[in-house]
């Protein structure tokens, strides 16, 4: 018996005190892990409203109700579950992350953040505390991107930082449009859109994720405190030729698109080292698609997305521009068209310093002196920091790997993040802290 | 009213002469231009025993049966129609090609060849003309090897080329064998394999097709005669690095496969371009796939195939090498690991040239001294040829394009393609000819 289900038999009304009831995040964990499993990829694929999603979204419902906690989807398709304890009317204290993957992914970014969530606030009920303002449990939608291609889909429309306009309009690669998807799934794709009541009522959003890159491992640290996250965007870029016969076509009267793709490709990664160091450059190609995709026939269209981060926004818009310019260069001499779409952009965020140096005070009796690091990873944390103070905790990550099957976090650090959080919790919810 | 339904009402039992019909090529095509079209990449797609390769065949026989040709399908997959006009025993002079498509292919390779075997013996039958020998016209099961990666497959297997335990095991990308997909359409696949009595039951193999390059533009004719086959191939190339963040993950720290992709695709134009002139060397990749393929994450793999070409089969041979050497290379730079499986090997075809001389003659008196030219695209004739006589007929492509929806021919020319075949194989079963 898991231990939702050793919960899960005394339906407590919401906004009364449960019964303590502790929830382990590594079982919790464990209980997620059949779900969205990827036979082909490896990993886990959970993307919005599909079968995994829903799956997982059905799972946050039932823990969070086995904890006593309110549960509700806003207008934007984000999850939210609140303890009231005592019925403060004041702004909420936030935590939480996200439930959807990128395709293949790891187990932990972003369930992590929202088992630790209702870990935290089990924790809190068990020992007893009475927090002054309501502590939230979120479950951000499509924070990955990886159905729409957005990423912090949910967090960005809640904040006004999307039109809604133009989210209706996205579509999936089966062709579903993100309206059609929404309304599938019960949200009226009419009303999605800034949702700045459900905002003002949010104090602060502290977010836990397993960290994304090595940092903490040669620091012996099993927790750290985020400062920044790197500016970062996503661009598609279509390069289109003449589709023809592989075998057939002399060299010189070729217009091959995947020639132009190969310089993307590499120019990607040169222009990124070239801009090193100091600006933290980075550049990706991790996904590209031809058509018509034949072994034996020259590609008359190929699509490549790319994925571009720096320190500063100044840094990824001198980086694209250079890459842009190689596969202009590179499609003029292979006689191909060129067209960039920016899909998304994100500005450099700064966390809040008041905000971290809290966390870390409540941190310090069980951690000591918690390392600060910067992540090149965009969070829901991020788009919330615009418009409310905002602090992210990371867990230990031993091989730094991410968005793929290996990443991972020992049991025991999974545990000091729970105990990390509560205290952060703990302090930000005692005697009018936030 | 079409001219299939033209003649269908009158439902002529095989063997004996069927009220004379004419089959105009350019209606037949028209006739099947809806079948298979491929909405999301343009063109066509028909690969074996989907529903537009079900489709295609239903209309064989039907169109076939109009004719007064009797219809079967051997142990391996290839449908036959056959004039007997008379009952003389003495093996077939046989035409015809395939209609599956590359994906998003164009719609004359190879239902051009199909259409006009079937005109041709229309026109025969029409002028009243009584063939020495059975005349066959075929259509050949997955020339593209678009569904199961080898091309030529129902050829190959009727030739004893390709071991029916290998054919049975191939999937295709949805995980199917291909023994389960031939059992499901009623094909046996315990019994697929070596058919020495129909071969042997084959005088010769007299295929027309569509061109692929531009030769016969140029020289003002509208059809040609093959001289040769490139020797060809082609190897599936997997590379194997490590899945990451595209953001967290450290440029220095990076094992991105997607690089030793650029790679490989830059070599094989490189590599093409140095071996030329003279060894008409190619080398293409048309199809990729990167894995878990997300725009946010650093591919933990890619594979990639190679089509390459070259006049003859050594030089193919250093071709691939060359690249290969290159792949390696850049895989070992970039710390991947790199697998290179051969899905396919064709070796230098030369045409017959007693036969080509033959039908070369038949076509003298409407053509003039029609064009010999070499091709760098495989084809069942090919396969054919190391078994029996075999010869091509080419009708002029004008732009040369091929493996393409772009690719075409003049109604004028298709028409003078049906002509060319009907005075080949009205020569050719004209008093013990063949």
């Amino acid at each position: 018996m898991g231990p939702v289900e050793a919960a899960a038999g005394g339906e407590a009304p919401a906004a009364e005190a449960p019964a303590a009831v502790l929830l382990d995040p590594v079982a919790a964990l464990a209980e997620l892990a059949p779900l969205g499993a990827d036979p082909v990829r490896g990993g886990w694929s959970r993307h919005l409203f599909d079968d995994a999603d829903r799956e997982m979204r059905a799972w946050f419902v039932r823990t969070a109700r086995s904890l006593g906690l309110d549960v509700e989807v806003d207008r934007n398709a984000n999850q939210w579950a609140t303890w009231r304890a005592g019925g403060a009317a004041a702004p909420a204290v936030a935590t939480g992350s996200h439930l959807d993957s990128v395709p293949g992914g790891g187990p932990l970014d972003g369930p992590l953040g929202v088992v630790s969530g209702l870990a935290a606030v089990a924790r809190l009920q068990a020992e007893g505390h009475r927090p002054d303002r309501p502590i939230r449990v979120a479950n951000f939608a499509e924070e990955e991107g990886a159905r729409f291609g957005v990423p912090c889909l949910g967090s960005q429309l809640l904040a006004g930082d999307l039109t809604a306009e133009r989210v209706r309009a996205l579509t999936d690669t089966a062709g579903a449009t993100a309206a059609d998807v929404l309304a599938g799934a019960g949200i009226d794709p009419a009303r999605i859109g800034p949702d700045p009541d459900r905002l003002a009522d949010l104090a602060l959003y502290l977010e836990l994720h397993v960290e994304q890159g090595r940092q903490l491992a040669p620091l012996g640290h099993p927790v750290g405190l985020a400062t920044s996250i790197l500016a970062h965007g996503r661009w598609r870029v279509t390069l289109t030729g003449r589709g023809d016969h592989a075998g057939a076509t002399e060299l010189d009267s070729r217009h091959d698109p995947m020639l132009v793709a190969a310089a993307a490709i590499r120019s990607a990664r040169d222009r990124a080292v070239a801009a090193e160091p100091g600006t933290r450059s980075r550049a990706t190609v991790g996904k590209l698609h031809a058509v018509p995709g034949g072994s034996n026939a020259i590609a008359s269209e190929v699509t490549l997305w790319l994925d571009a981060r720096a320190e500063h926004d100044a840094d990824v818009r001198a980086l694209v521009a250079a890459i842009i310019g190689d596969v202009e260069a590179a499609s003029a001499a292979e006689g191909c068209g060129v067209v960039v779409v920016e899909e998304s952009f994100s500005t450099r965020v700064e966390f809040d310093a008041d905000l971290t140096d809290r966390v870390a005070a409540a941190l310090a009796p069980r951690l000591g002196d918690v390392p600060r690091i910067p992540t090149g990873a965009g969070h829901d944390a991020g788009i919330l920091a615009a418009h409310l103070p905002a602090a992210m905790l990371f867990v230990r990550n031993p091989d730094g790997v991410s968005h793929s099957p290996h990443e991972g976090a020992s049991d025991q650090d999974i545990r000091a993040g729970v105990d990390a959080l509560a205290d952060a919790l703990r302090a930000l919810t005692s005697g009018g802290a936030a």
